[in-house]
């Protein structure tokens, strides 16, 4: 069986980053926004639109059709839903048959637990993670915006992977090994966790 | 500054083989017991009271003395938990000065923040540490007596802990290195783990 190592992270906490790095360290694949663009093809939406899928709540993302009633949304909406977190569920297991790989994010722990992946949470304090937004702060936000903004999208990545997974998302039982990457530069840190696996 | 690996583990979890094997792989010194045994010399108490003090929460022990008011009861009682308390961190620190060592438990993480130690946790799933204390069972406990005890020393434990710390037992954010041994062997994942330190 394949090596599949699985990355959750919190935003900002260099969990990309992370995962990146590992991959080429070990010489694995990396799967990140690249699991989008295999969904868009397999379902034939375009990329943003399902990139807005995968970012919301599942019951949150409503697109508005004039004319038709509410039941009908709704029913057209949790279809295309379904049919995203199929074509993932698809993509990502074929992924897993292909070669050994780093995932980052999608639920690939969960819905890869069948290959005995190993999973890893990747978490900072609330200042680390501010400060690694800053260095990349391309939008110029303001420390506080920044704060929000790490606040919201963690947000929605927990009702996400809870909704599709039933577990608690960055719960340290639904992992086997959770990195804490304040104060650590992530460069350094991998081939030291690299190690694990040679 | 000498390396401190700090352990916190759920009862049942392997924390202090881990713990043990991961002190003995590295040629760190390896302390647990014998805090108590330094703790009992330092404040002259015996080491079974001391361990019953280390052992609950410190408003639940009250040694009581038949023909005393509950108000000298109390504040006896409250200078005996701060005077074990006081001796545990003075012990940790000397401990910390001295050499590269492994702690198990006593809140070291906390008491030794300012020697910047790795804290690890350790953890399991309730099956893998039911299994793990049936194996050593020598009060042969029946199963379901062996969970209510494992989730009554951890209630402890966290209590404890938090009481002295005012942080959370086992949250992720307080450590740097959560580690799972659900379904895994501690003489196996010992090696492992020693490689991220040398």
């Amino acid at each position: 069986m394949n090596q599949i190592i699985t990355i959750g992270r919190e935003f900002g906490s260099g969990g990309r980053e992370f995962g990146r790095r590992l991959a080429e360290e070990l010489g694995y694949e990396y799967y990140d926004k690249e699991i989008v663009s295999e969904i868009a093809k397999k379902t034939e939406l375009s990329e943003s639109y399902v990139q807005q899928i995968l970012e919301h709540q599942p019951h949150r993302l409503f697109p508005i059709t004039v004319g038709q009633s509410l039941a009908y949304v709704n029913k057209y909406h949790n279809d295309l839903v379904v049919k995203v977190f199929n074509a993932q569920c698809e993509i990502l297991k074929s992924l897993a048959e292909k070669s050994d790989c780093v995932i980052v994010g999608r639920c690939a722990d969960y819905i890869l637990r069948d290959y005995k992946p190993l999973r890893i949470f990747i978490y900072s304090s609330m200042e680390s993670k501010v400060e690694r937004c800053l260095e990349r702060n391309s939008a110029n936000m303001s420390e506080d915006e920044i704060r929000k903004s790490i606040r919201s999208i963690d947000n929605e990545r927990a009702k996400y992977y809870e909704f599709y997974t039933g577990q608690k998302w960055g719960h340290k039982r639904n992992y086997d090994l959770c990195i804490n990457t304040s104060n650590v530069e992530i460069k350094l840190l991998v081939p030291v966790i690299a190690k694990l696996f040679k």
